[in-house]
């Protein structure tokens, strides 16, 4: 039997339904879910996402049979539809539309009115009795083909049309007749002929060909490559194409019934606050792209349910069965064509974090759901955007005007007016605000640049606030008051400020607000729905969430947002602050151990001091203090002017600096003489530390506190370098200990980080009280990646596909994830009460997370403000993979 | 029941044998042998080396059981000798000695004469017949005694010798009589009061227990320490004590029989040319450690056939009985006290290279081994010797003198007067030779860094002899016609020419000639027993050697020594050539890709004639090259002078020059922009080497040679980087191919030399056709070190035994060694036909070639002179470990 690459939908019947998103793409899937549970779809089908990545891998070629299934499919459209393909008489005109797995809203291409052609064309005119109508649709598709299947420049099209308004004196396109519509039609035709050599296509069967072939080529266009890279989507899940009938929002009014058409797009719950209202906008007699376009700025869906009360009856019904049948936020789009509701697309809808925060909490409350479906239904990945400062109601920075909230949160930047502005500037590290009419595809780099974007025109639904949303980017849109003057490169606002390229300024998302030059900020707080829900995810997840915190107030922060413990506190950090750093130029310098002993005396309080603040701030938590890990020279000036000035703060000869810098200096400083191996060369400098944190920790018991230290000791590749310096560790630990009189709970342990000591963890186990893993390290030495140099090639990379992901944010799972799991397994193996969690970068990262989950860590450890990401991921990660 | 520490030997029996050598040590484990085949051995016992790794685990303590079992073995000991310790009348008198697994010589403590006190004297006194000998050895003991168990420093003995001469007006020791040497005991044991605060020890027992704890003591002296990191000794052996009945070889003429004493040792074959000759030395009344010390220079072992026939045909039979049962060649100890032979010590006697290949080869002519013993016989490491360059025989270079031939080979170096200066002039690259009169075990240091040794005083048995052998350093010994002035740092020849410091010699340790300047060399060659050797090794080895050759030349010697196809070739040394550098840095700089391809196009050329060379070389041979590895900045000039040169030379702003040179440096070059990173940034450049390659290839096989091309792509860590730039070359090299229209066998493979690539070898098999694993890069990154710096710890983690030894030289089996494991399994599992490899350092490692033979790789390849080391090493690998 042939595999089957077509599937119908329509009438009351569909081959496909939901689950098959991955087969049928997340459109395909979702119109013959709408037709099974009896929603008005026009007919259609849907050919596979496995057809367009044979179509890759078989030198762009179709398989055998699938010519036969469309023409298939066809017919059932026609039965349906009552319509027939290049019938003179009752043409059936279809889209061809893109439908990958998850939305990539605006990327790909599309073409419509397909099946006009000279014999068709009187069908249609009979139809709509519209002459003017079935040309404009006309020259709309050959304008439409031209462009994406055989590349002919959108402007030439234009131009034709330019022309003939001049000709005609006119100014708008709405006042072109039919005859200049049909003239325009021999124009296009002609243009075509002269551009590709080939004669417009008759054959609807053969525009429909090149029409589903264009919608593949579109997958691998450079700005869906660069939406797919930005948003983490596999370049080969490749996308599913449909093919539907045309309804038409432009049809204008029914000669007989005098009901009337247009188009429109509805979320059913607010997609930036997450409150239960419907909430879209329409167009009357206009196309669909018309609304997304932002070119007309549409009405709001409440006005339907005046100027058309039975079509709006008919959608908050559609809206109420969308919702209890998905048990999810939907996002729809609509046609009306002549008084008729056609539903043409349901899929989850995009929404800010704070908004999917909301819905998921009210969803349980309305009973939608459960909490376990709950916490799944937030983003842990998005939540950054409500960990993110927001404008303090009381700055006095100044209102400049209010467009549409259309992307919540606050952004601070300086102007730019062009998306290849905003992405040069944010490479020499601006941070910049995006200020364009209206944005379109194109732009989806610049925007990801920006801090965040305004636009004077288009909706709440238009390109610009559709993508911000999906960024979580602060976006104003629609900010009609105010004039952009791109020659100039600045904007006008209503009370005559202009703000020129490079001017600060402040958007609130939130609010709609733009405000003249950087306005005070307010750290974000763990409260509302957001709190609810991460409760929720407390109450299911099993994985611990700990934080990376060198100070006492990255401490505090951390726990209000929920860390249980420090897992990693640097010391050297510490090292670095003003007073000290010359100190620990002292201590590097020394070129005996009692020199060097006597400035590790002075550094000994010090260091003391840092560790009650932070013991003090976790109490009851335990805290992972980490002994000093880089090399000795990253504390030594290295410009010939800073040698001087340390040369006569120390009473040294400049050449005696000088030498002392070169002796350390490093080919190779990542793979050098820092972590573990200091401590065995200069055991003094680690018995300092841990004199500092013990007497810390007694100090607090002492004043009656529950002090939980830990010691960790970086770098480890072998198990003799933690035999020796956990001896070490020890003996100071216990002296300080018993001469304070005190008990104290405390462990001794190490970060698996180098290839080698997952290997051989085993035996590490056996001396250790607990892993860290370190994947940061553990990435750059597993893949031979130097993270400071893998910039050069790493891009290139991920470009041609050779990595998924950047494996220093996402954990690679497939080679450094084999790793985790060896010392996972061999160091559990060796000692079933071994203490197993991880610090870095990737214990923030939700996919990573779930990694970690899996394999059998007792902890992750991030930065404070993802603490709630990673509590999420991991509530998510049990209810995936429960343990 | 107690577990058994002490072996006794004596009589006929012993309670150990030669199979107990990890238990006993060699000198003891061979002791008791020597008992139990019949030879002459004074009874005595020995303390296993489980005490001493006991001692040192369990803070210094002896084990319960220990003293019960020492003071039984005495009990037999007495039995046997017929006398007893302590007993006033016929005193028993004990020496105390170390004994390693493997042999040590002079690096750790021995305390001879032991158990006499002021009771004892008078009963040694009465048997000897000879006051001034009993206390002399008495002052003897208390000295050794002093300066070994309590540290007291030898000098300050002697200081009170030099008192007594001077009083007595006399210049030798010889000339003091016995109530001298009385005198001198009494002083002897102030001084030690003086220096210990206590009285010198009247219990034998307690001296006993002393000396033992002092050998203990010596096994973590520095001198040891430092011989263990030299041979390779793992510090955790521990060493053996061999307590045994004092012979007296200076006990002089028996007043009845007047048969004399004296003291030798012998070899059972020349160990320094491998003849089958009686080999010794030995000196009439004297004791052991004379001849050793090389203090008086002894008399060859052929005068004692005159001296003492019946003695010299006793050793004669002893001899030929050795060999006989330990088939194997002997190094011998022995004392004739008043006509009575004792033997002392036999051993497996060190030998040259050149020596242990003619015995091994000799010993299967004479049907005492086959030919899998000859090849396990000779220690591949040592076969170095006989691959470095000889002394031109031709050479015009002036002969100053003519020495003992201790050590063969040459060496050529700049003169220095001692150890330290040898160390450290070797630490700032000199080449040196030391000179002088004698060496000591303190000298080792001094002896490793040097080219060579010469001395003017001592035999073939001295020091320096037995230790340059050891080291295979060239040696010429007892150079007595030359005289070393240290004050002045010169030596002055016979036809008085004056060497100062820094002067140059050669040394020819094969003649014992010393030359003026430097000597012509010449290259060695694979002939005689070595050849046979060598050929018998590949009779029996199932491992292919392959060599690492950038050059034709390279290729040929190594095909001369046996090399099976080329490893590695690689492909950057031929871009640093004077002529082509400019052209490389053209490339490099070029800002387009069309550019680029015109400097590329003029590299093509040269590139080719390269291959052609080396494929030519190794006709019928698989020749591996890989594809450019290293950061392209290396190709750079760094300095202000050459960057502005260059700038020049390239027509370009010297501005221009330094913003390429800044924007390709790296932080960690290791782990930076390089390997197959370059080839899929700028694949233009493989492509050109690929077609260099093909077009070589194409061209020989045009001229009928059969040439078999391996192109290997470096520093694969993802199966996407394989794929991508497989296909590259495959395409390039199938155009040559067929626009030659040659039929050409040829393999695209990678090196295997990132961690992950390891992991994921099962999925990179599949677009291999071979791996080559680099084990250098393994090791970089499976460790974290980096080579150009682990300098700065590694002394110390040898040192410290937290590794046994550098992991760049010797595979680390435990940790990277699984890695290599799992690249074999998993790439052999996916595709069982995989051709397998290492290529760089550790393939010419004799321990590591018998891993890689193990875990079961077809070839190793190595640097060409090390290919004869890696052929014998893999015949061993092949009879330890059949596969």
């Amino acid at each position: 039997m042939t595999q089957k690459y077509v599937y119908f939908f329509g009438g009351k019947k569909a081959e496909g339904k939901a689950e098959m998103r991955n087969l049928l793409g997340g459109k395909g899937a979702n119109l013959a879910e709408m037709v099974n549970i009896g929603i008005p779809v026009p007919a259609g089908f849907t050919i596979t996402t496995e057809v367009c990545i044979g179509y890759y891998d078989n030198n762009k070629q179709w398989p055998a049979g699938l010519e036969g299934q469309i023409k298939e499919a066809i017919g059932k459209v026609e039965a349906v539809m009552g319509s027939k393909f290049g019938d003179p008489k009752n043409p059936l005109l279809l889209s061809v539309r893109s439908g990958a797995r998850v939305s990539m809203p605006g990327m790909m291409d599309t073409v419509l009115n397909l099946g006009l052609n000279d014999t068709t064309i009187k069908g249609l005119t009979e139809i709509s009795g519209d002459e003017r109508f079935a040309y404009d649709s006309y020259r709309r598709f050959i304008q439409m083909y031209g462009d994406v299947v055989r590349g002919v420049d959108h402007d030439f099209f234009e131009e034709i049309i330019e022309a003939k308004k001049k000709e005609k004196g006119v100014e708008l396109d709405t006042e072109l007749d039919a005859n200049d519509w049909k003239d325009v039609v021999v124009k296009f035709k002609a243009l075509y002929k002269e551009k590709t050599g080939d004669d417009f296509p008759e054959d609807p069967f053969e525009q429909l060909k090149g029409s589903i072939n264009a919608v593949f080529e579109s997958w691998y266009n450079p700005r869906a490559i660069r939406y797919r890279e930005l948003n983490d989507i596999p370049h080969n899940w490749g996308t599913a194409v449909n093919v539907q009938t045309m309804v038409f929002g432009n049809m204008g009014v029914h000669p007989a019934t005098g009901k009337g058409s247009g188009t429109g797009v509805a979320f059913t719950r607010d997609p930036a606050t997450g409150e239960n209202v419907f909430y879209g906008e329409y167009l009357m007699n206009a196309q669909g792209e018309d609304v997304v376009a932002g070119i007309r700025t549409p009405l709001p869906i409440s006005s339907l349910e005046e100027e058309m009360p039975e079509i709006y009856e008919e959608l908050e019904a559609i809206r109420h069965k969308l919702e209890e049948h998905y048990r999810e936020m939907q996002d729809v789009e609509f046609t009306i064509q002549r008084g008729k509701l056609y539903m043409l697309q349901t899929r989850s809808g995009k929404r800010t974090a704070g908004a999917a925060v909301r819905i998921a909490v009210e969803m349980v409350k309305e009973g939608l759901i459960d909490k376990e479906t709950a916490i799944t239904r937030v983003d842990p990945a998005q939540l950054d955007q409500l960990l993110h400062p927001t404008i303090d109601p009381n700055t006095k920075a100044k209102v400049l005007g209010t467009g549409l909230p259309a992307s919540p949160g606050a952004a601070v930047g300086r102007v730019v007016y062009s998306a290849q502005d905003a992405e040069a500037w944010r490479a020499r590290g601006e941070h910049v605000v995006l200020v364009r009419t209206e944005t379109s595809p194109d732009d989806i780099g610049g925007m990801d640049a920006a801090q965040g974007i305004l636009t004077t025109r288009g909706g709440m639904t238009s390109h610009a606030a559709v993508v911000a949303r999906g960024m979580g980017k602060p976006c104003v849109a629609g900010l009609e008051s105010a004039q952009i003057r791109y020659q100039d490169k600045t904007i006008t606002f209503e009370d005559g400020t202009v703000a020129k390229e490079g001017d600060w300024l402040t958007l609130n998302g939130t609010t709609g607000e733009v405000l003249l030059d950087k306005a005070d900020l307010i750290e974000p707080e763990l409260t509302g729905d957001f709190a609810i829900i991460e409760e929720w995810a407390d109450s299911i997840r099993t994985l611990k969430i700990r934080t990376n915190a060198d100070t006492p107030h990255d401490a505090e922060v951390a726990r209000n947002f929920g860390a249980e413990g420090i897992g990693l506190c640097r010391t050297e950090h510490m090292f670095f602050a003003p007073d000290r750093i010359g100190v620990v130029q002292q201590m590097i310098l020394a070129d005996n151990v009692e020199t060097r002993k006597k400035a590790l005396a002075k550094l000994l309080p010090m260091q003391k001091g840092d560790f009650v603040g932070i013991l003090k701030a976790m109490q009851g938590l335990p805290v992972t203090i980490r002994l000093l890990d880089p090399p000795l020279h990253e504390f030594l000036p290295h410009t010939d002017k800073d040698i001087e000035a340390l040369a006569q703060a120390m009473g040294l000869s400049k050449k005696a600096v000088e030498e002392k810098v070169d002796s350390l200096r490093e080919m190779n400083p990542m793979l050098g003489h820092r972590g573990c191996r200091l401590g065995i060369t200069y055991p003094e400098i680690y018995d300092m530390q841990v004199q500092a944190v013990f007497e810390a920790a007694c100090e607090l018991v002492k004043q009656g506190l529950n002090v939980i230290p830990e010691v960790m000791i970086p770098l480890i590749g072998t198990v003799k370098e933690l035999e020796i310096l956990r001896k070490n560790a020890v003996k100071v630990a216990e002296d300080v200990i018993s001469k304070a009189g005190v008990k104290l709970e405390y462990h001794v342990g190490t970060m698996i980080e180098i290839p080698r000591a997952c290997l051989l963890a085993d035996k590490i186990a056996k001396v250790a009280d607990f892993f860290s893993f370190g994947t940061n390290d553990l990435t750059q030495m597993g893949f031979g990646y130097s993270r400071d140099d893998a910039g050069k090639f790493l891009a290139a990379y991920l470009k041609e596909g050779i990595l998924e992901k950047d494996p220093f944010q996402t954990l690679d799972q497939e080679g450094i994830g084999q790793l985790v799991e060896l010392g996972v397994d061999r160091g559990r193996k060796a000692k079933p009460e071994l203490g197993l969690g991880v610090c870095g970068e990737h214990g923030g990262d939700p996919a990573s997370v779930v990694f970690f989950h899996r394999v059998g860590l007792d902890y992750v450890s991030c930065s404070p403000y993802r603490v709630p990401i990673a509590r999420l991921a991991a509530a998510q990660a049990q209810v995936k993979f429960p343990r």
